[in-house]
């Protein structure tokens, strides 16, 4: 396997074997208080996000998980409890840590039940959220079960007609096998722009695009500063995203038990940025519904469909390809954050 | 209570009683073939989409009801089949007849099994649904679940970068309880604009709003004829309303055993409007999450926040006020409108 920085480029990036990255991060988060057995997760998320493109939700996202566990409002060694609540029903405490220990706490009991029952449900509470979505649910449709996930935030995105930020950006993640080991799956914030994209686009001093966000006054603005400084974002299809933010409310606070995204209140402890909400999973066994066994291949039919009328790409084939190719090449790092995360 | 025609006023409409209109459909129903339990079931949802002012799923639906029914294309008698297929799973066959009684044949069995055992899914196939989703998640939040229903149509909206419609018009609707009897609704298409209502926008010879649909050839257009004779629908928010089109043909179609929306071909049946596709309910007992018997009380919390940063209504509002006046004072029906119902 090749080791880090094996393969210096003229172009300042280092291409890190994809196993040498998470080793890495794993000894950021064990440095900062994080349990070794959480550390591992989160590493695999944060790297797995960055090896597949997603640089918002990358090694980008290692500063402010440095600063809010420095800054005491998240648990690292957190050990979530999971609650068996009905049938087709678990309830996860995460205990003020982290989202994905709590998630995966609970998934091989989810997957048991879902294929028991039909279905199951994930509800999680005082959990932190601070990676990307489709990690969440790709492997339960890897494994054959159709995933839909979603987690509320912090206030950022104002709700249709008014006049202050209310809603998280809020994202939802869905996933599907279509036969072949492959899989559907989709991950999008509720927000026009997802809020690491603001925060990138600020960093380089570049505007946004009309129509993302609105400044401290609520008027439009392409200036990133302005929305991350007391503006906010607007909701994607106006008041039908507006509507979608509003279920994800309900089904990742209201249902879990976490606290909605106006609730998050981090001002006692400087320098946190994860916020401390919940996340709601439903997981289905697709065999039991209608197609049966056939439910892949309907699922591969539809792809067909609709490449031959001409979608190029599905979502996630990015992601898939970034992925591809950084796992053969290894996985771009600038000289910059590697010297950040090898300082830290 | 007031009868038919008992308060027509200068305005050529007549304020007709709830049921009085409920039975007037019912017999129109009748006439074309549905079987008496059937009617009752499309009657009180046709009936009830009037009576909420939603005009696009109301009595302008009749003559596509009538239409349909003359082309052979629904079997308005069919007796859906409710299969048990897991603890928390549900399968009906709804015999290639409408959605609605399929539903209401599995209602009950499938909220005892969320009430047990937390969740239950209820896939519908081989079902025509040409109504309002919000009628199918209102009574689930009524008695305290969380619903969430997904059906798909016809091929009239275009994936993001397509040149072909392959994805229905797709609803989505959520119901939650929010205390004191009352719920959060809402229920939305995937396009822009929903299908009736670029039917209405044509007869009534108005121009859409740009950004609604394309024609033909593919070009955006404001002309309702253009968008209806060859063209197509846009999805809201672009990309992200199409994943959630493509995420609803996977849970109404792939997952139930129906057709996509692509797939309907009723050539061989003149007149037929009603697409034969599917249906997928998700129903949750919210008391099983970690706010327990709170849920409610933590929907209404939500509901006051969005009031507070200034969202003057919530989704469904302007419907439950329509309802309720039409509850007290009659549901207005043009002359026009009554004269041709009760020519059926």
């Amino acid at each position: 396997m090749a080791g880090v920085g094996e393969r210096g480029g003229d172009d300042g990036m280092t291409h890190m074997d994809f196993e040498a990255l998470v080793a890495l991060l794993e000894r950021v988060f064990v440095a900062h208080g994080v349990s070794r057995a959480n550390a591992a997760i989160l590493a695999r998320n944060c790297a797995g996000a960055e090896r597949d493109g997603a640089a918002s939700h990358g090694l980008f996202r290692m500063a402010g998980y440095v600063a809010t566990l420095r800054s005491g409002w998240v648990d690292g060694a957190a050990v979530p409890v999971v609650e068996d609540a009905g049938a087709s029903f678990l309830r996860v405490d995460a205990a003020n840590g982290f989202a994905q220990p709590a998630l995966a706490a609970a998934a091989p009991l989810a997957m048991e039940r879902a294929r028991e029952t039909g279905a199951c449900v994930i509800a999680i509470r005082r959990s932190h959220h601070f990676g990307a979505l489709w990690p969440d649910v790709e492997p339960f449709a890897e494994a054959g079960l159709v995933a839909l996930a979603m987690v509320d935030s912090m206030a950022v995105v104002v709700p249709e007609g008014a006049q202050r930020p209310v809603y998280g950006t809020n994202p939802l993640a869905f996933a599907a096998p279509r036969g072949d080991g492959k899989i559907v799956v989709f991950d999008q914030a509720v927000s026009v722009m997802a809020h690491g994209d603001v925060q990138i686009a600020a960093r380089e001093g570049r505007a946004l695009p009309p129509g993302v966000g609105v400044d401290a006054a609520g008027v439009a603005t392409t200036d990133p500063h302005a929305v991350l400084n007391g503006g906010a974002l607007l909701a994607f299809g106006g008041h039908k995203g507006a509507s979608i933010a509003m279920m994800i409310e309900i089904m990742a606070a209201a249902l879990t038990g976490g606290l909605f995204s106006h609730e998050v209140d981090w001002s006692a402890h400087p320098g946190a940025q994860t916020p401390c909400t919940g996340e709601c999973v439903i997981l289905i066994d697709p065999a039991r519904g209608g197609s049966g066994a056939g439910f892949a291949a309907r699922v591969e039919q539809l792809v067909e469909a609709l490449g031959e009328a001409g979608q190029a790409r599905m979502p996630g084939d990015r992601r898939f390809a970034a992925r591809e190719r950084a796992m053969r090449e290894g996985v771009p790092v600038s000289s910059e954050m590697l010297a950040g995360l090898e300082g830290n």
